[in-house]
């Protein structure tokens, strides 16, 4: 398959890149580093990296930020980078991309563990994760040309743990290769409007 | 307890105000013919509100716009709508209320059935129901001075039904009074973080 891998440079990406490389096609986006240049925040350059791309059998996305600290700081101007970013810019990637997927193909999203059991910090990042679910569930229903949607919600992982540690007390990590299982999972197999959760 | 009810003229919040107004002070509030008057679109016109107000022991907010259609039609623009009424419009009610609930009052918001049990013309009303389901729980972590949080999730209304029957084949209506007694739970009872599901 050709897949297109937004966020490839990244800790979940890479591990996604490593599960996924030897037996696809892989491009990669992201704003550094990556074959082609996007900033899933702006729209217009979603649609550029599409145009650049072209038809794809897969599109996965494992970019996404999102403010991270006490709700007590969360205002309305930070909440912006969890809406701009992880929020609208994966629904965007998938609203603008439709065209570009090839019949039967797939998308693949990136929410995570705070939706369901929720962490002190993790509100903004956990209504992101909340509104990318449930579009998922929603939308499998009316994907086109047979294309399926799942999203991957992924505990903290191994990787990650001595940055994340203080937020997830008692949670226990997980390796980056075994949610990017879960990435293969959606890619390869036949099952849309899932969360695979990854905990 | 003193309750301000933005929503208060709609289905689901006239019959909010049926069940709570006999024991209890109600302040509504609305785009139009409401004792306050306010737009969730605009922070400007939810601080003006709350201003007004002042403090109150209950936030109960029935208010919300999404578009409903095909996914097809679904675009950027009209996914605006959901993004910043009924997600953004619901989560800077709280942000911008916290200083004007009383200890252990509680904010109330609404989701619906379509994040859960999706339907055809409804993606980007569950994005933002998954959106405000999430970022209950968590805020109900973290919410100052014994404030409670939670949401109501109801199917579709006995009093809406003739509306929305097209997109709801097979969906049992509930009547607005059963939706009603989960806002009362939520007001008058203890629990936080809660989605409470009348379906
Ligand atoms: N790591 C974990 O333990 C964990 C657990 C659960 C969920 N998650 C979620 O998974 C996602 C990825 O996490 P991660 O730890 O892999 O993050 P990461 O290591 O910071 O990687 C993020 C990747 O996304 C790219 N990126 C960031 N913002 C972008 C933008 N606006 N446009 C395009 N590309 C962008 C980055 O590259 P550039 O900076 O070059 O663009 C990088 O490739 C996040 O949403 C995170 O919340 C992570
Ligand atoms: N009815 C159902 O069967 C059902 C089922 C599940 C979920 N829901 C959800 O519950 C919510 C309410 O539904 P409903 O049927 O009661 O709607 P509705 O009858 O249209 O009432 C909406 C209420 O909110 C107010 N409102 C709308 N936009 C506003 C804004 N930007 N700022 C302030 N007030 C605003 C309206 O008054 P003004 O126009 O004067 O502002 C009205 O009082 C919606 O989010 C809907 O998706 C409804």
């Amino acid at each position: 398959m050709k897949i297109l891998l937004i966020g490839a440079t990244g800790t979940i990406g890479s591990a996604v890149y490593s599960e996924l490389s030897s037996r696809h096609e892989i491009i990669t986006a992201g704003r550094n580093g990556a074959d082609i240049p996007v900033d899933i925040t702006s729209p217009e350059s979603i649609v550029k990296m599409y145009e650049a791309v072209g038809m794809v059998d897969a599109v996965i996305n494992t970019a996404g930020n999102t403010f991270f600290g006490s709700f007590s700081e969360l205002t309305l101007e930070n909440n912006e980078i969890a809406l701009q970013s992880k929020l609208k810019g994966q629904i965007n990637l998938v609203l603008l991309g439709r065209n570009y997927v090839n019949d039967h193909g797939s998308f693949t999203l990136t929410t995570g563990i705070t939706m369901d059991d929720p962490i002190v910090g993790g509100v903004s990042a956990a209504m992101a994760c909340g509104a990318i679910s449930a579009f998922v569930k929603s939308a499998a229903l009316e994907m086109p040309r047979g294309i399926r949607i799942n999203n991957i919600s992924p505990t903290v992982l191994e990787e990650s743990i001595d940055i994340y540690e203080p937020y997830f007390p008692g949670f226990v990590p997980v390796p980056g290769s075994k949610v990017a299982s879960a990435f293969r999972k959606s890619v390869e197999g036949a099952q849309t409007g899932q969360t695979y959760r990854v905990y």
